[in-house]
């Protein structure tokens, strides 16, 4: 393994966080978010052929991931920074848990751009908590510049859904708990899009345990990080197509040396095999999963990963459920309607 | 409380269970089941206003609460009785438990009377557990009539769903469990159908603490449990019409008493309420339920409760969602197509 997990064995400084920045995240959040319960279906692993550990995040505060990376950016605030507030682009899951975090530090105001084309119940729960929405256009510039004029005019500060040191360490508490809860694991399989969850989790998990194996799960519709690994560089697409509205984003420069350097292999996947485990998930394990929640398992289901040296080498398959805010108002009709 | 709750303060023996049969089938059973997961929601709670704790049987093995009592009863036979196979009528989740239970003891056969109205979802269960199918017509004259013949025929031993001491003192260990992983709950919502569910689960609370509050819930259209209790009888009806497949049921000999004692109220609500409570387990909590297993939900939202003197006296309220095997193709059908 060598150098390319040299990160785990004393190299992590080169990275934006590294354990000891995720430990500390961990302490910091731990009064805000739930640590999420770890399910297995005897039932799955017979299809699979392995033994899979479902860390839920989709039972996450505001049903996602998300909340750690925010908490632990907006608690990491001194007082007068928090005062003036903070300020994200987000069409899902990061907006709920910035505008859910700045409520619990003490009600801050949380500006949240919200692109016009973002799910309905994300944005539902934006409003839940209380944060206060600025409606932009759909592209990343038009994100980026609204954001820019709400930090300028306000003061707020910018909470980035990942490419940020508090971001990826609070992510990175995921894999804590999971190798908490089971030590044994010997892969995890995590969804990619800007690459704050994976280079979380990989560096967590690497310095816990440097042969553990790290996979990615990615759409075929946005597999910017499959190409970036294989070009050995950043690469980003002019647009995104795929049913997993939370993996759309591209690499920062953060997170791509982390991505480049420690995750082992990154799986592509279409939307049908995201959909058919999404059915798993709901209809095997009972758990209500965003396609973006289902992509690892779809990953583990794949002949990419069948084919591939990880699948004889793994047995015991961590898989992050990323979150499960979703938009079923066709099946509520449909029983409605009975 | 005194005549009423009698049977928790020593007279249980007149009941078909009791707390030592109970604790019994906990020792008996646990090698074979799941020790479920209560989950929370500050989001529920902050819209129903109390503290509401879930004891997901969803994700119990087979997928509801039945192999509890399915394999209570299958592993108290002795080698003779268990060697001539087991036999059962039912049309979901108590089929593929019994189907499950039999192949855990060895693989002894397990053969199911199936009514042809069936979801498939639940008979695909059974058939995964290797259950031995056997078709029968809808009503329970006849679903009763090919039990018999296959016992005369085979000198299988009949696992009643609901009318059986095992049956009871093994479902009774889901209250035991929510107690001991939430002991501060002062009332308990459990769906009712034949009342083996709901009356293990009051034998058992009752005897850990007297004053604990036991509330059904039970569909409109198979309303059997509330006509029976304010009659003060059994009473049954001539067809049941109910999104909540698993509640079709009616009350049974050695159910009745235990409802009729130790069963405070009964909380009916419409199948609408039901698909309503349903969309908020799958969009806030996550969890992929059946409308058997919304109904307890349903029932804490209902005016009917708000309107009672329960509601008043009631803070932490324990709902047991029994199960989650539904069948979502409408959804898969949707998503796919996109």
């Amino acid at each position: 393994m060598g150098t390319r997990d040299g990160g785990s064995t004393g190299g992590q400084g080169c990275y934006a966080a590294d354990i000891d920045s995720i430990r500390e995240a961990q302490a910091r959040i731990a009064p805000y978010v739930h640590r999420t319960p770890v399910l297995s279906s005897t039932s799955i692993d017979a299809i699979v052929g392995k033994q899979l550990f479902f860390k839920c995040e989709c039972f996450q505060k505001a049903g996602a991931f998300k909340i750690r990376g925010a908490s632990n950016s907006i608690f990491a605030l001194d007082d007068e920074q928090a005062s003036k507030g903070v300020v994200t682009h987000s069409s899902g899951n990061h907006a709920a848990a910035v505008a859910l975090a700045a409520k619990l530090r003490g009600g801050i105001p949380a500006h949240i751009v919200i692109p016009k084309n973002a799910p309905a119940c994300k944005v539902d729960n934006v409003k839940r908590y209380g944060g206060h929405i600025i409606w932009s256009d759909v592209s990343i510039e038009s994100r980026e510049s609204v954001c820019e004029r709400v930090q300028k005019e306000t003061g707020a500060v910018l909470i980035h859904p990942f490419n940020n040191k508090y971001t990826i360490s609070g992510q990175g508490t995921v894999s804590l708990e999971l190798l908490e809860q089971v030590p044994e694991i010997d892969t995890i399989v995590v969804p990619i899009s800007g690459g704050g969850l994976i280079s979380g989790v990989a560096l967590a998990a690497k310095a816990i345990n440097p042969s553990i194996r790290i996979l990615a799960a990615e759409p075929k519709g946005a597999d910017d990080s499959a190409q970036s690994k294989a070009a050995g560089r950043i690469i980003t697409l002019p647009s995104t197509n795929t049913i997993a509205d939370g993996l759309r984003a591209f690499l920062g420069d953060l997170t791509w040396p982390v991505v480049r350097d420690l995750v082992d292999d990154i799986i592509v996947v279409d939307d049908n095999a995201i959909v058919d485990a999404m059915k798993m998930c709901y209809e095997i394990l009972k758990v209500a999963v965003e396609p973006s929640g289902a992509i690892g398992l779809a990953a583990v289901l794949s002949d990419g990963f069948k084919e591939s040296s990880a699948w004889h080498e793994s047995s015991k398959i961590g898989i992050i459920v990323s979150g499960g805010n979703v938009d079923l108002g066709v099946l509520w009709e449909s029983l409605h309607k009975r």
